[in-house]
Protein backbone atom coordinates (compact mmCIF):
# COMPACT_ATOMS: atom_id res chain seq x y z
CA UNK A 1 0.00 0.00 0.00
CA UNK A 2 1.53 3.21 -0.60
CA UNK A 3 2.49 6.71 0.90
CA UNK A 4 -0.60 9.33 0.87
CA UNK A 5 1.04 12.23 0.27
CA UNK A 6 -0.74 14.42 2.43
CA UNK A 7 -1.04 18.11 0.94
CA UNK A 8 -2.89 19.61 3.67
CA UNK A 9 -0.54 18.68 6.06
CA UNK A 10 2.78 19.77 4.30
CA UNK A 11 0.44 23.06 3.12
CA UNK A 12 0.38 23.72 6.67
CA UNK A 13 3.59 23.48 7.29
CA UNK A 14 4.57 26.23 4.47
CA UNK A 15 1.85 28.34 6.21
CA UNK A 16 3.36 28.19 9.04
CA UNK A 17 6.88 29.26 7.54
CA UNK A 18 5.04 32.05 6.03
CA UNK A 19 3.57 33.32 9.25
CA UNK A 20 7.11 33.08 10.37
CA UNK A 21 8.47 35.09 7.67
CA UNK A 22 6.01 37.67 7.88
CA UNK A 23 6.07 38.26 12.18
CA UNK A 24 9.97 38.68 11.03
CA UNK A 25 9.53 41.15 8.47
CA UNK A 26 7.31 43.29 10.64
CA UNK A 27 9.95 42.72 13.81
CA UNK A 28 12.55 43.95 11.67
CA UNK A 29 12.09 46.04 9.07
CA UNK A 30 8.71 47.45 9.77
CA UNK A 31 7.01 46.22 6.98
CA UNK A 32 4.31 43.91 6.17
CA UNK A 33 3.64 41.83 3.19
CA UNK A 34 0.75 43.22 1.26
CA UNK A 35 -0.98 41.12 -1.40
CA UNK A 36 -4.04 42.72 -3.67
CA UNK A 37 -6.54 40.40 -5.60
CA UNK A 38 -8.60 41.91 -8.33
CA UNK A 39 -11.71 40.12 -9.31
CA UNK A 40 -13.94 40.94 -12.08
CA UNK A 41 -17.71 39.98 -12.54
CA UNK A 42 -19.55 37.66 -9.98
CA UNK A 43 -19.02 34.05 -10.77
CA UNK A 44 -19.44 32.29 -7.75
CA UNK A 45 -16.41 29.91 -7.58
CA UNK A 46 -14.10 33.02 -8.28
CA UNK A 47 -15.65 34.74 -5.25
CA UNK A 48 -14.92 31.83 -3.15
CA UNK A 49 -11.46 31.32 -4.65
CA UNK A 50 -10.61 34.89 -3.96
CA UNK A 51 -12.58 35.06 -0.34
CA UNK A 52 -10.18 31.60 0.38
CA UNK A 53 -7.12 33.59 -0.48
CA UNK A 54 -8.02 36.62 1.34
CA UNK A 55 -8.86 34.91 4.34
CA UNK A 56 -5.28 32.91 4.49
CA UNK A 57 -3.44 35.82 3.61
CA UNK A 58 -5.00 37.71 7.16
CA UNK A 59 -4.10 34.36 8.43
CA UNK A 60 -0.73 35.31 7.30
CA UNK A 61 -0.52 38.65 8.87
CA UNK A 62 -0.75 40.23 5.70
CA UNK A 63 -2.23 43.26 4.63
CA UNK A 64 -5.41 41.95 2.13
CA UNK A 65 -6.90 43.74 -0.30
CA UNK A 66 -9.45 42.97 -2.91
CA UNK A 67 -10.70 44.84 -5.79
CA UNK A 68 -14.03 43.57 -6.96
CA UNK A 69 -15.00 45.24 -10.32
CA UNK A 70 -18.16 45.15 -12.10
CA UNK A 71 -18.52 42.68 -15.69
CA UNK A 72 -18.77 45.51 -17.53
CA UNK A 73 -15.08 46.76 -16.67
CA UNK A 74 -13.36 47.98 -19.50
CA UNK A 75 -9.97 47.07 -20.84
CA UNK A 76 -8.19 50.24 -19.56
CA UNK A 77 -9.47 51.05 -16.65
CA UNK A 78 -8.58 47.49 -15.41
CA UNK A 79 -5.26 48.09 -17.37
CA UNK A 80 -4.83 51.50 -14.41
CA UNK A 81 -5.43 49.49 -11.68
CA UNK A 82 -3.25 47.64 -12.46
CA UNK A 83 -0.43 50.26 -13.17
CA UNK A 84 -1.44 51.94 -9.62
CA UNK A 85 -0.91 48.31 -7.48
CA UNK A 86 2.01 48.41 -9.26
CA UNK A 87 3.26 51.83 -7.48
CA UNK A 88 1.68 51.01 -4.46
CA UNK A 89 4.76 50.11 -2.29
CA UNK A 90 2.20 48.25 -0.08
CA UNK A 91 1.58 46.20 -1.95
CA UNK A 92 3.94 43.61 -2.46
CA UNK A 93 1.77 40.67 -4.69
CA UNK A 94 -0.84 41.38 -7.15
CA UNK A 95 -2.81 38.85 -8.28
CA UNK A 96 -5.65 39.09 -10.68
CA UNK A 97 -8.00 35.92 -10.43
CA UNK A 98 -8.66 33.97 -13.73
CA UNK A 99 -10.87 33.48 -15.85
CA UNK A 100 -11.53 37.56 -16.53
CA UNK A 101 -14.95 38.29 -18.59
CA UNK A 102 -14.48 37.50 -22.39
CA UNK A 103 -14.24 40.73 -23.80
CA UNK A 104 -11.30 41.73 -21.34
CA UNK A 105 -7.56 40.71 -22.59
CA UNK A 106 -5.87 38.15 -20.29
CA UNK A 107 -2.49 38.26 -21.33
CA UNK A 108 -2.48 41.90 -21.43
CA UNK A 109 -3.20 42.53 -17.83
CA UNK A 110 -0.96 39.06 -16.52
CA UNK A 111 1.65 41.02 -18.44
CA UNK A 112 0.98 44.51 -17.07
CA UNK A 113 2.01 43.19 -13.47
CA UNK A 114 5.49 43.92 -12.27
CA UNK A 115 7.26 40.58 -12.30
CA UNK A 116 8.61 41.58 -8.84
CA UNK A 117 4.97 41.68 -7.94
CA UNK A 118 3.47 38.60 -10.01
CA UNK A 119 2.81 36.66 -7.10
CA UNK A 120 0.71 33.78 -9.45
CA UNK A 121 4.40 33.88 -11.56
CA UNK A 122 2.28 34.21 -14.58
CA UNK A 123 4.27 36.96 -16.47
CA UNK A 124 6.67 36.14 -19.13
CA UNK A 125 10.11 37.45 -17.50
CA UNK A 126 9.00 34.45 -14.53
CA UNK A 127 8.69 32.01 -17.14
CA UNK A 128 11.67 32.66 -18.69
CA UNK A 129 13.59 32.63 -15.23
CA UNK A 130 12.05 29.17 -14.83
CA UNK A 131 13.37 28.18 -18.48
CA UNK A 132 16.67 29.36 -17.84
CA UNK A 133 16.81 27.55 -14.32
CA UNK A 134 16.92 30.76 -12.48
CA UNK A 135 14.80 29.61 -9.36
CA UNK A 136 16.00 32.05 -7.01
CA UNK A 137 15.51 35.84 -8.62
CA UNK A 138 12.17 35.21 -9.81
CA UNK A 139 8.29 33.90 -8.52
CA UNK A 140 7.53 30.16 -9.71
CA UNK A 141 3.96 29.62 -10.67
CA UNK A 142 2.13 28.13 -7.66
CA UNK A 143 0.78 24.73 -8.38
CA UNK A 144 4.30 23.60 -9.89
CA UNK A 145 5.91 25.32 -7.38
CA UNK A 146 3.56 23.70 -4.84
CA UNK A 147 3.96 20.27 -6.83
CA UNK A 148 7.30 20.54 -6.58
CA UNK A 149 7.26 20.54 -2.27
CA UNK A 150 5.08 17.39 -2.41
CA UNK A 151 7.62 15.73 -4.48
CA UNK A 152 10.35 16.67 -2.32
CA UNK A 153 8.71 14.89 0.86
CA UNK A 154 9.39 11.48 -0.71
CA UNK A 155 12.60 12.08 -2.70
CA UNK A 156 14.54 15.25 -1.49
CA UNK A 157 15.94 18.10 -3.49
CA UNK A 158 17.94 15.35 -5.80
CA UNK A 159 16.17 14.07 -8.73
CA UNK A 160 19.05 12.99 -9.96
CA UNK A 161 18.44 8.95 -12.03
CA UNK A 162 14.99 9.47 -11.71
CA UNK A 163 12.31 9.57 -14.52
CA UNK A 164 9.70 11.55 -15.01
CA UNK A 165 6.58 12.31 -16.81
CA UNK A 166 4.79 15.18 -17.00
CA UNK A 167 0.94 14.54 -18.54
CA UNK A 168 -0.21 17.79 -20.31
CA UNK A 169 2.01 20.63 -21.70
CA UNK A 170 0.00 24.11 -20.47
CA UNK A 171 1.53 26.99 -19.59
CA UNK A 172 0.08 27.15 -15.83
CA UNK A 173 1.05 23.83 -15.29
CA UNK A 174 2.67 20.85 -17.37
CA UNK A 175 5.66 22.96 -19.02
CA UNK A 176 7.23 25.18 -15.41
CA UNK A 177 6.42 21.81 -13.92
CA UNK A 178 8.51 20.30 -16.49
CA UNK A 179 11.16 22.46 -15.91
CA UNK A 180 11.02 22.44 -12.29
CA UNK A 181 11.80 18.74 -12.28
CA UNK A 182 14.59 19.31 -14.80
CA UNK A 183 16.40 21.79 -12.67
CA UNK A 184 16.14 18.80 -9.88
CA UNK A 185 18.01 16.53 -12.06
CA UNK A 186 14.82 14.72 -12.79
CA UNK A 187 15.10 13.47 -16.97
CA UNK A 188 11.96 14.72 -17.61
CA UNK A 189 9.27 13.26 -20.69
CA UNK A 190 6.25 15.88 -21.50
CA UNK A 191 3.43 14.28 -23.04
CA UNK A 192 0.50 15.38 -24.36
CA UNK A 193 -3.16 14.94 -26.07
CA UNK A 194 -0.82 14.47 -29.21
CA UNK A 195 1.57 11.97 -27.62
CA UNK A 196 1.08 8.06 -29.17
CA UNK A 197 1.52 6.23 -26.24
CA UNK A 198 1.40 7.42 -23.12
CA UNK A 199 0.97 4.34 -21.22
CA UNK A 200 3.92 3.20 -22.23
CA UNK A 201 5.83 6.38 -21.40
CA UNK A 202 4.45 6.25 -17.20
CA UNK A 203 5.29 2.66 -17.24
CA UNK A 204 8.71 4.40 -16.93
CA UNK A 205 8.39 6.91 -14.79
CA UNK A 206 9.72 7.26 -11.36
CA UNK A 207 7.42 9.95 -11.22
CA UNK A 208 4.40 10.53 -12.81
CA UNK A 209 2.19 13.80 -12.90
CA UNK A 210 -0.81 14.09 -14.42
CA UNK A 211 -2.27 17.36 -15.49
CA UNK A 212 -4.82 17.03 -18.46
CA UNK A 213 -7.95 17.38 -16.23
CA UNK A 214 -9.39 14.40 -17.77
CA UNK A 215 -11.37 12.75 -14.75
CA UNK A 216 -9.16 8.86 -13.83
CA UNK A 217 -7.23 8.63 -16.95
CA UNK A 218 -4.43 7.04 -15.34
CA UNK A 219 -5.22 3.20 -14.18
CA UNK A 220 -3.42 1.14 -12.45
CA UNK A 221 -1.30 -0.46 -15.44
CA UNK A 222 0.52 2.70 -16.80
CA UNK A 223 2.01 2.84 -13.05
CA UNK A 224 5.70 1.82 -12.56
CA UNK A 225 5.32 -0.39 -9.01
CA UNK A 226 6.98 1.81 -6.29
CA UNK A 227 6.51 5.46 -8.17
CA UNK A 228 5.58 8.33 -6.93
CA UNK A 229 2.38 10.18 -8.66
CA UNK A 230 1.37 13.56 -8.44
CA UNK A 231 -2.08 14.20 -9.37
CA UNK A 232 -2.89 17.67 -10.70
CA UNK A 233 -6.59 17.50 -11.45
CA UNK A 234 -9.73 18.36 -9.80
CA UNK A 235 -13.27 17.11 -12.00
CA UNK A 236 -15.97 16.80 -10.55
CA UNK A 237 -18.42 13.84 -12.00
CA UNK A 238 -21.10 12.23 -10.74
CA UNK A 239 -21.74 10.16 -7.91
CA UNK A 240 -25.33 8.55 -7.87
CA UNK A 241 -23.43 6.31 -4.92
CA UNK A 242 -23.88 9.57 -3.00
CA UNK A 243 -27.85 10.32 -4.11
CA UNK A 244 -29.21 11.27 -6.93
CA UNK A 245 -28.37 14.52 -8.61
CA UNK A 246 -24.96 14.39 -6.20
CA UNK A 247 -21.27 14.61 -7.81
CA UNK A 248 -17.52 14.04 -6.09
CA UNK A 249 -14.18 15.01 -7.05
CA UNK A 250 -11.90 13.21 -8.34
CA UNK A 251 -8.29 13.67 -10.08
CA UNK A 252 -6.84 12.67 -13.31
CA UNK A 253 -5.56 9.56 -11.92
CA UNK A 254 -7.90 6.32 -10.72
CA UNK A 255 -6.97 6.29 -7.38
CA UNK A 256 -8.23 3.54 -5.55
CA UNK A 257 -6.08 1.59 -8.42
CA UNK A 258 -3.02 3.25 -8.88
CA UNK A 259 -2.87 3.69 -5.38
CA UNK A 260 -2.24 -0.11 -4.80
CA UNK A 261 0.70 0.10 -7.44
CA UNK A 262 2.34 3.47 -6.46
CA UNK A 263 5.10 4.12 -3.71
CA UNK A 264 3.09 7.53 -3.16
CA UNK A 265 0.67 9.51 -4.12
CA UNK A 266 -1.53 12.82 -3.96
CA UNK A 267 -5.19 12.49 -2.97
CA UNK A 268 -7.73 14.70 -4.65
CA UNK A 269 -9.16 16.53 -2.71
CA UNK A 270 -6.27 17.24 -0.37
CA UNK A 271 -2.90 16.50 -2.21
CA UNK A 272 -1.82 18.76 -5.16
CA UNK A 273 -5.21 21.79 -4.40
CA UNK A 274 -4.05 23.12 -0.85
CA UNK A 275 -0.45 23.34 -2.07
CA UNK A 276 -1.32 25.90 -4.79
CA UNK A 277 -2.70 29.04 -1.97
CA UNK A 278 0.41 28.26 0.60
CA UNK A 279 2.86 28.89 -2.64
CA UNK A 280 0.87 31.81 -2.95
CA UNK A 281 1.10 33.03 0.40
CA UNK A 282 4.90 32.05 0.25
CA UNK A 283 5.56 33.94 -2.91
CA UNK A 284 3.82 37.17 -1.69
CA UNK A 285 6.28 36.89 1.72
CA UNK A 286 8.74 36.54 -0.85
CA UNK A 287 8.12 39.38 -2.89
CA UNK A 288 7.81 41.61 0.40
CA UNK A 289 11.15 40.41 2.09
CA UNK A 290 13.05 41.08 -1.60
CA UNK A 291 11.32 44.67 -1.56
CA UNK A 292 12.49 45.40 1.52
CA UNK A 293 16.13 44.79 0.52
CA UNK A 294 16.16 41.50 3.12
CA UNK A 295 16.71 37.67 2.27
CA UNK A 296 13.69 35.95 1.34
CA UNK A 297 12.82 32.30 2.85
CA UNK A 298 13.14 29.49 0.33
CA UNK A 299 10.20 27.21 0.50
CA UNK B 1 21.67 4.46 -46.29
CA UNK B 2 19.76 7.55 -44.77
CA UNK B 3 19.70 10.89 -46.13
CA UNK B 4 22.06 13.30 -45.10
CA UNK B 5 20.59 16.50 -44.15
CA UNK B 6 22.50 19.08 -46.12
CA UNK B 7 22.62 22.03 -42.97
CA UNK B 8 24.71 24.32 -45.73
CA UNK B 9 21.77 23.66 -48.44
CA UNK B 10 19.13 24.60 -46.13
CA UNK B 11 20.84 27.47 -44.44
CA UNK B 12 21.52 29.23 -48.01
CA UNK B 13 17.56 29.05 -48.87
CA UNK B 14 17.59 30.91 -45.37
CA UNK B 15 19.92 33.40 -46.56
CA UNK B 16 17.92 33.69 -49.99
CA UNK B 17 15.12 34.18 -47.68
CA UNK B 18 16.47 37.31 -45.22
CA UNK B 19 18.23 38.83 -48.48
CA UNK B 20 14.54 38.82 -50.36
CA UNK B 21 12.93 40.28 -47.36
CA UNK B 22 15.88 42.79 -46.59
CA UNK B 23 15.32 43.84 -50.15
CA UNK B 24 11.65 44.31 -49.93
CA UNK B 25 11.85 46.46 -46.71
CA UNK B 26 14.96 48.67 -48.12
CA UNK B 27 12.36 49.14 -51.04
CA UNK B 28 8.75 49.07 -49.25
CA UNK B 29 9.87 51.55 -46.22
CA UNK B 30 13.18 52.64 -46.60
CA UNK B 31 14.68 50.47 -44.10
CA UNK B 32 17.90 48.95 -44.36
CA UNK B 33 18.55 46.25 -41.41
CA UNK B 34 21.05 47.04 -38.90
CA UNK B 35 23.37 44.76 -36.95
CA UNK B 36 25.68 45.60 -34.13
CA UNK B 37 28.12 43.16 -33.27
CA UNK B 38 30.05 43.88 -29.71
CA UNK B 39 33.60 41.70 -29.28
CA UNK B 40 35.92 42.40 -26.17
CA UNK B 41 39.14 41.50 -26.16
CA UNK B 42 41.27 39.19 -29.08
CA UNK B 43 40.41 35.85 -29.04
CA UNK B 44 41.38 34.65 -32.64
CA UNK B 45 38.51 32.51 -32.38
CA UNK B 46 35.99 34.71 -31.30
CA UNK B 47 37.08 37.22 -34.13
CA UNK B 48 36.84 34.84 -36.73
CA UNK B 49 32.91 34.00 -35.76
CA UNK B 50 32.53 37.72 -35.80
CA UNK B 51 33.94 38.06 -38.95
CA UNK B 52 31.97 35.98 -40.46
CA UNK B 53 28.96 37.40 -39.18
CA UNK B 54 30.05 40.63 -40.25
CA UNK B 55 30.03 39.57 -44.21
CA UNK B 56 27.06 37.32 -43.82
CA UNK B 57 25.21 40.76 -42.40
CA UNK B 58 27.11 42.84 -45.79
CA UNK B 59 25.64 39.66 -48.01
CA UNK B 60 22.47 40.13 -46.63
CA UNK B 61 22.07 43.62 -47.12
CA UNK B 62 22.41 44.95 -43.88
CA UNK B 63 24.28 47.49 -42.67
CA UNK B 64 27.14 45.70 -40.32
CA UNK B 65 28.52 47.56 -37.67
CA UNK B 66 31.74 45.66 -35.28
CA UNK B 67 32.79 47.60 -32.10
CA UNK B 68 36.00 45.74 -30.65
CA UNK B 69 36.72 46.45 -26.98
CA UNK B 70 39.91 45.78 -25.68
CA UNK B 71 40.18 42.80 -23.11
CA UNK B 72 40.44 45.19 -19.70
CA UNK B 73 37.17 46.98 -20.97
CA UNK B 74 35.10 47.49 -17.68
CA UNK B 75 31.65 46.82 -17.12
CA UNK B 76 30.48 49.63 -17.05
CA UNK B 77 31.92 50.92 -20.50
CA UNK B 78 30.52 47.96 -21.81
CA UNK B 79 26.75 48.58 -20.50
CA UNK B 80 26.88 51.73 -21.61
CA UNK B 81 27.24 51.09 -25.76
CA UNK B 82 24.88 48.29 -25.18
CA UNK B 83 22.64 51.27 -23.85
CA UNK B 84 23.71 53.50 -27.04
CA UNK B 85 22.92 50.56 -28.95
CA UNK B 86 19.56 49.83 -27.52
CA UNK B 87 18.49 53.61 -28.17
CA UNK B 88 20.07 53.62 -31.97
CA UNK B 89 17.05 53.16 -34.93
CA UNK B 90 19.45 52.17 -37.27
CA UNK B 91 20.17 49.17 -35.53
CA UNK B 92 18.06 46.29 -35.08
CA UNK B 93 20.01 43.51 -33.88
CA UNK B 94 22.59 43.31 -30.78
CA UNK B 95 24.91 40.66 -30.36
CA UNK B 96 27.84 40.67 -27.95
CA UNK B 97 30.02 37.73 -28.73
CA UNK B 98 30.52 35.12 -25.74
CA UNK B 99 32.60 34.13 -24.14
CA UNK B 100 33.39 37.97 -22.22
CA UNK B 101 36.90 38.14 -20.34
CA UNK B 102 36.08 36.50 -16.93
CA UNK B 103 35.96 40.28 -14.73
CA UNK B 104 33.17 40.95 -16.67
CA UNK B 105 29.17 39.64 -16.25
CA UNK B 106 28.26 38.13 -19.06
CA UNK B 107 24.50 37.92 -18.26
CA UNK B 108 24.41 41.01 -16.33
CA UNK B 109 25.13 42.02 -20.71
CA UNK B 110 22.99 39.92 -22.46
CA UNK B 111 20.03 41.05 -20.39
CA UNK B 112 20.68 44.66 -20.55
CA UNK B 113 19.89 43.91 -24.48
CA UNK B 114 16.31 45.09 -25.30
CA UNK B 115 14.34 41.78 -25.98
CA UNK B 116 13.40 43.33 -29.54
CA UNK B 117 17.17 43.63 -30.19
CA UNK B 118 18.25 40.34 -28.74
CA UNK B 119 18.56 38.46 -31.66
CA UNK B 120 20.75 36.01 -30.33
CA UNK B 121 17.80 35.39 -28.34
CA UNK B 122 19.25 35.06 -25.02
CA UNK B 123 17.47 37.62 -22.98
CA UNK B 124 15.28 35.87 -20.57
CA UNK B 125 12.03 37.32 -22.38
CA UNK B 126 12.57 35.62 -25.40
CA UNK B 127 13.25 32.38 -23.43
CA UNK B 128 10.04 32.93 -21.53
CA UNK B 129 7.67 33.47 -24.80
CA UNK B 130 9.50 30.02 -25.61
CA UNK B 131 8.59 28.59 -22.64
CA UNK B 132 5.12 29.89 -22.93
CA UNK B 133 4.86 29.15 -26.89
CA UNK B 134 4.42 32.87 -27.97
CA UNK B 135 6.74 32.09 -31.00
CA UNK B 136 5.79 34.88 -33.04
CA UNK B 137 6.58 37.85 -31.04
CA UNK B 138 9.75 36.98 -29.61
CA UNK B 139 13.36 36.05 -31.09
CA UNK B 140 14.42 32.41 -30.81
CA UNK B 141 17.82 31.04 -30.01
CA UNK B 142 19.90 30.94 -33.00
CA UNK B 143 21.08 27.19 -32.93
CA UNK B 144 18.13 25.52 -31.78
CA UNK B 145 15.57 27.71 -34.03
CA UNK B 146 18.19 26.61 -36.91
CA UNK B 147 17.81 22.77 -35.45
CA UNK B 148 14.41 22.95 -35.91
CA UNK B 149 14.36 24.10 -39.63
CA UNK B 150 16.37 21.26 -40.86
CA UNK B 151 13.76 18.93 -38.64
CA UNK B 152 11.10 20.32 -40.65
CA UNK B 153 12.90 19.21 -43.48
CA UNK B 154 12.46 15.90 -42.41
CA UNK B 155 9.19 15.67 -40.73
CA UNK B 156 7.36 18.89 -41.88
CA UNK B 157 5.91 21.13 -39.06
CA UNK B 158 3.50 18.68 -37.35
CA UNK B 159 5.34 16.45 -35.38
CA UNK B 160 2.56 14.88 -33.55
CA UNK B 161 3.43 11.10 -32.78
CA UNK B 162 7.01 11.18 -32.56
CA UNK B 163 9.34 11.24 -29.88
CA UNK B 164 11.97 13.42 -29.49
CA UNK B 165 14.85 13.11 -27.24
CA UNK B 166 17.49 16.17 -26.35
CA UNK B 167 20.25 15.01 -25.02
CA UNK B 168 21.65 18.31 -23.17
CA UNK B 169 19.38 20.49 -20.92
CA UNK B 170 21.58 23.92 -21.38
CA UNK B 171 19.89 27.63 -21.98
CA UNK B 172 21.25 28.01 -24.70
CA UNK B 173 20.22 24.77 -26.43
CA UNK B 174 18.78 22.16 -24.89
CA UNK B 175 16.26 23.56 -22.76
CA UNK B 176 14.93 25.48 -26.09
CA UNK B 177 15.12 22.93 -28.38
CA UNK B 178 13.09 21.03 -26.37
CA UNK B 179 10.65 23.43 -25.77
CA UNK B 180 10.46 23.96 -29.74
CA UNK B 181 10.16 20.65 -30.16
CA UNK B 182 7.04 20.78 -28.02
CA UNK B 183 5.56 23.28 -29.78
CA UNK B 184 5.38 21.42 -32.70
CA UNK B 185 3.29 18.62 -30.78
CA UNK B 186 6.57 16.54 -30.22
CA UNK B 187 6.83 14.40 -27.13
CA UNK B 188 10.09 15.68 -25.76
CA UNK B 189 12.10 13.88 -23.19
CA UNK B 190 15.42 15.92 -22.13
CA UNK B 191 18.24 13.52 -20.86
CA UNK B 192 21.34 14.87 -19.25
CA UNK B 193 24.08 13.99 -17.29
CA UNK B 194 22.16 13.02 -14.75
CA UNK B 195 20.09 10.67 -16.69
CA UNK B 196 20.62 7.00 -16.11
CA UNK B 197 20.13 5.40 -19.14
CA UNK B 198 20.45 7.82 -21.92
CA UNK B 199 20.71 5.19 -24.11
CA UNK B 200 17.61 3.26 -23.50
CA UNK B 201 15.94 6.72 -23.97
CA UNK B 202 17.57 7.02 -27.32
CA UNK B 203 16.46 3.79 -28.34
CA UNK B 204 12.71 5.24 -28.00
CA UNK B 205 13.40 8.66 -30.01
CA UNK B 206 11.95 8.99 -33.42
CA UNK B 207 14.13 12.42 -33.46
CA UNK B 208 17.56 11.57 -31.82
CA UNK B 209 18.79 15.58 -30.65
CA UNK B 210 22.56 15.57 -29.53
CA UNK B 211 24.43 18.19 -27.67
CA UNK B 212 26.68 17.50 -24.65
CA UNK B 213 30.05 18.74 -26.21
CA UNK B 214 31.17 14.93 -25.68
CA UNK B 215 32.51 13.75 -29.10
CA UNK B 216 31.03 10.53 -30.67
CA UNK B 217 29.19 9.82 -27.50
CA UNK B 218 25.73 8.69 -29.77
CA UNK B 219 26.65 5.29 -30.75
CA UNK B 220 24.59 2.75 -33.58
CA UNK B 221 23.03 0.98 -30.81
CA UNK B 222 21.61 4.11 -29.44
CA UNK B 223 19.65 4.56 -32.45
CA UNK B 224 16.14 3.48 -33.38
CA UNK B 225 16.41 2.36 -36.86
CA UNK B 226 14.95 5.77 -39.58
CA UNK B 227 15.27 7.99 -36.67
CA UNK B 228 16.43 11.74 -37.50
CA UNK B 229 19.49 12.50 -35.53
CA UNK B 230 20.74 16.32 -35.28
CA UNK B 231 23.70 16.21 -34.05
CA UNK B 232 24.47 20.14 -32.45
CA UNK B 233 27.88 18.57 -30.97
CA UNK B 234 31.11 20.36 -32.72
CA UNK B 235 34.44 18.67 -31.19
CA UNK B 236 37.40 18.98 -32.55
CA UNK B 237 39.79 15.67 -31.73
CA UNK B 238 43.16 14.14 -32.85
CA UNK B 239 43.44 12.75 -35.86
CA UNK B 240 46.60 10.93 -36.63
CA UNK B 241 45.64 9.45 -39.56
CA UNK B 242 45.50 12.62 -41.72
CA UNK B 243 49.16 12.95 -39.94
CA UNK B 244 50.91 14.20 -36.90
CA UNK B 245 49.79 16.73 -35.00
CA UNK B 246 46.48 16.59 -36.84
CA UNK B 247 43.34 17.31 -35.62
CA UNK B 248 39.58 16.93 -37.38
CA UNK B 249 35.49 18.35 -36.56
CA UNK B 250 33.20 15.73 -35.40
CA UNK B 251 30.09 15.78 -33.71
CA UNK B 252 28.73 14.18 -30.21
CA UNK B 253 27.48 11.56 -32.69
CA UNK B 254 29.40 8.40 -33.90
CA UNK B 255 28.47 9.62 -37.55
CA UNK B 256 29.00 6.43 -39.79
CA UNK B 257 27.92 3.73 -37.57
CA UNK B 258 24.89 6.03 -36.93
CA UNK B 259 24.20 6.98 -40.12
CA UNK B 260 23.74 3.01 -41.01
CA UNK B 261 20.76 3.19 -38.89
CA UNK B 262 19.43 6.45 -38.83
CA UNK B 263 16.58 7.40 -41.30
CA UNK B 264 18.31 10.74 -41.73
CA UNK B 265 21.62 12.34 -40.01
CA UNK B 266 23.20 15.81 -39.63
CA UNK B 267 27.09 15.92 -40.43
CA UNK B 268 29.32 17.49 -38.67
CA UNK B 269 30.78 19.73 -40.00
CA UNK B 270 27.87 21.07 -42.60
CA UNK B 271 24.43 20.24 -40.34
CA UNK B 272 23.44 22.17 -37.90
CA UNK B 273 26.50 24.65 -37.59
CA UNK B 274 25.85 26.73 -40.88
CA UNK B 275 21.90 26.96 -39.56
CA UNK B 276 22.89 29.22 -36.61
CA UNK B 277 24.60 31.82 -38.18
CA UNK B 278 21.79 32.05 -41.01
CA UNK B 279 19.02 31.99 -38.21
CA UNK B 280 21.03 34.98 -36.79
CA UNK B 281 20.45 36.86 -40.04
CA UNK B 282 16.83 36.09 -40.20
CA UNK B 283 16.05 37.30 -36.67
CA UNK B 284 18.08 40.13 -37.90
CA UNK B 285 15.54 41.01 -40.38
CA UNK B 286 12.81 39.99 -38.35
CA UNK B 287 13.51 43.00 -35.85
CA UNK B 288 13.94 45.15 -38.58
CA UNK B 289 10.65 44.35 -39.90
CA UNK B 290 9.23 44.67 -36.93
CA UNK B 291 10.56 48.02 -35.57
CA UNK B 292 9.49 49.07 -39.31
CA UNK B 293 6.08 48.14 -38.71
CA UNK B 294 6.06 45.66 -41.15
CA UNK B 295 4.98 42.16 -41.27
CA UNK B 296 8.04 40.02 -40.54
CA UNK B 297 8.81 36.72 -42.54
CA UNK B 298 9.13 33.36 -41.27
CA UNK B 299 11.53 31.00 -41.10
Amino acid sequence: MSRVIDGKAVAATVIDKVKASSADLQAAAGVKPGLAVIIVGDDPASHAYVGAKGRMAKECGFTSVQHTLPADTGQAELMALVATLNEDAAIHGILVQLPLPGHLDSDAVTQAVLPEKDVDGLHVVNAGKIATGDLDSGLLSCTPAGSMVLVREIHGKDLSGLNALVIGRSNLFGKPMALLLLAANATVTIAHSRTRDIAALARNADILVAAVGRPQMVKADWVKPGATIIDVGINRIDAPEKGEGKTRLVGDVAYDECAAVAGAITPVPGGVGPMTIAMLMANTVIAACRAAGRPAPAF
